[in-house]
This record gives C-alpha cells, structure tokens and sequence, in this order.
C-alpha cells in the first residue's frame, strides 16, 4: 500500500515499545517465552498496514503472531491501529526478511503468510522477491516440521514462480486456488490489497504449502 | 471436441491398419524397431481429431510421434485426415489410457502430452481424471529418465488438481503458465478445443514437468 514517508517515522514508533520489537535478534530460540505461552508462532512477512495479521490475532487468542514491515512509516501507521487492542498475542517487527535467519531458531515459526509481496517483475531483481532461493532456505530453517507457507497475490508471474520454486525446494502442496474469490468466502481474512485488487476484479492466487 | 457417433466406426478403422495399431501390446518394448529409428517417442492421451499430433509429426520427423483415442468415431476421423500425409512418425491407438501398462516398457515413452482432458468434475469421478494417482503410476513407469509431461487444459479445476498431483508423485516443475495465450506464440501448437477456448476468451493453463 503506498503511504507517504512520515517524518521522524523511526523515533515515532519508539512510542510503541510493547508491540513494536526493537532487539529482536535478542528473543532468537525464546519467542515463547516471550508471549509466556507454548501456543504456535505464525509470522507475516510484509504485513503493510496489518489488517490481515491484526483481524488473524484477534480471531485467533491461542495463536501468536509476529507481523514484520520493512517500512518505518507503514509499520507506525499499523502500530497506531494494532496499539488501541491490547493485543498479548501479537508482536511487530520493523526488520528485512533477509534478517530473520538472526531473529528466529530452527522450527521456531509453524506458519508464515506472504501476501501480496512485492513482485519485483524483473529478471535481475528475482533474488529480491521473496520466494527466491535465498528466502526459501531461510524459511525451511525456521518452520518447525510440517510447518506452513501460505501465499496470496494478484501478480501471475509472482506466483508461477513461487509455484516453481515451492515444487523445487520439495515442499508439499496442500492447497491450490487459481481464483481465490471466485465464490465469496466470509471465512477467508483479506488484506488491504486484496480488497482493492478484488474489487477491480483482479484474479486473486493462492497456495498453501507444508514444509 | 463433440462428434456424432459413426456406424461401424471400428469396422471402417480396419482400412487404416498401417496407421492405426489394433494389436499394441505385441510392441511392448519394441516401438522403436517399429518405426525403424532410435529417435525419441512422444505420446498424446486423448488425442481428439489429431490436429495438435499431426501438427507435431509434420514438424518434426526426427520424433516418433503415438496418438492414443478411446473413442473409435474421433479415431476414425483423425485417421482419415492423417492417413493423406503418409508419415512414417505416426501412429494412432485405440486404446484406454489405463492399458498403457500392457503396451510401453519402462522407459520406453520421452514425453506424454494431456491435451484439454476431460475434467471430470465430480469429486466420485477424480479417478477419471487423466492425472488421478493410478494415471500418474502409470507415467512414472512408462517415462523414460527425465520424460517430461506437458499438459494443457482451460479447466481451472483439473488444473489445480493436477498441479497438486505433480507435486505429490514428486515430478520436478519446469514451465508453468497461468495464462498461455497472453501474449501470441506462433510457435505454440494448438489443438481444435484450445482454437475454440482461446476464441472464447477462456484462459487456458500449462504446465510442463519432468519426471
């Protein structure tokens, strides 16, 4: 979703100390003590202005969530929002995905969302989309077993790819939609985008895949 | 593609018996001393009235080309077309996919195409269904190393479907498109149903996977 760049966004959201971790390569192999609970760990990489994790958190007590947001201003205008809840079953993170290798143990996380990541559409920039290898493997490291990946997006080509490279690193797919919201699922908990994207009649694609 | 049933279509099929092979079992391990070279054999399931395969075998004579079509009526009016070109890289069966056990070796076919197959829809009928698990069993078997499956359908639900099923018998993914007529490739072959499709509008789905 583009936002404006807010002024002094990085100081601002030293204001949301509680939900917003700040040392998180501190809490690595102890983010269940952290939530003081043995519930499962699901993380959303690129959580934008966090409708999707927040409605998932608030839906779901007895599950933690770690949102991740690469953009300061994104993440203080989703920490503004999260904050009036109270939430104790959700963190934030203001961290690049590539980081996260430092930030969790092996089979820490039992599921992480992609959704509407940046397609980066360009050949020379396939590393940074995050179902290129490099990102496959950090992900593999921190699944616990049977853990799941599950990837929302209205760019085809992102998603042909991820498909490719999902089949490549072995993992086993569980769930396939080429037409996500062909018939209307009150069920299915949307982001930001995915309204938008459906409300222009964009083809929406999905896949969940278990490590 | 729908065709009125032709009265005594296996009797007039007899005239075409250099073309079509009525005893295939007796070839099980032989098909290359059959068409007399060592050059690759690529199969069609469903082959309909045989524009794709011809297409194939004209363009191609250093591949030997098989068509298989259970229905004798549409066999009898591939074969009448095809029989004017005189091609020593063709031949047609008569054949239910689930005998191809009883007629290829292992390792004996290089590619399998599965060419707008009937989808069979109903969840009690997936078997049916060319890429069901008996059919995927069958491929393993009769595919040679790195055999490759090419299929291509306008039916979303087959196609997820057999995504799914690729995945599962563990066949490496090696071209994906969600959308094969996006862009115009007068390279593509196309069969009488995809003409049909594409005029329609229809999106059609490819995938390509090797074994």
């Amino acid at each position: 979703m583009r936002l404006r760049k807010v002024k002094n966004a990085k100081e601002k959201l030293l204001s949301f100390s509680g939900l917003v971790i700040f040392n998180p390569e501190d809490y690595q192999g102890k983010w269940n003590d952290k939530f003081q609970n043995n519930n499962p760990i699901y993380l959303e990489i690129g959580m934008g202005k966090g409708k999707f994790i927040l409605e998932n958190a608030l839906n779901n007590p007895n599950i933690n969530y770690i949102g991740c947001e690469l953009s300061e201003s994104i993440l203080l205008k989703a920490a503004r929002q999260i904050a009036e809840f109270n939430l104790n079953n959700l963190l934030l993170l203001n961290i690049n995905a590539n980081q996260l290798f430092n930030i969790f143990s092996h089979g820490e996380i039992d599921k992480i969302f992609l959704n509407f990541s940046d397609p980066w559409p360009k050949a020379r920039h396939e590393k940074r989309r995050l179902t290129a290898n490099s990102f496959l493997k950090i992900y593999q490291e921190i699944l616990s077993d049977c853990g799941e990946i599950e990837l929302k997006t209205d760019n085809r080509n992102l998603f042909e790819f991820s498909v490719m490279k999902f089949n490549e690193y072995h993992f086993k797919f569980k769930d396939l939609n080429l037409n996500l919201h062909e018939q209307f699922n009150p069920e299915v908990i949307t982001t930001e985008y995915e309204e938008r994207f459906k409300n222009l009649g964009n083809i929406i694609y999905y896949i969940k895949v278990e490590k």
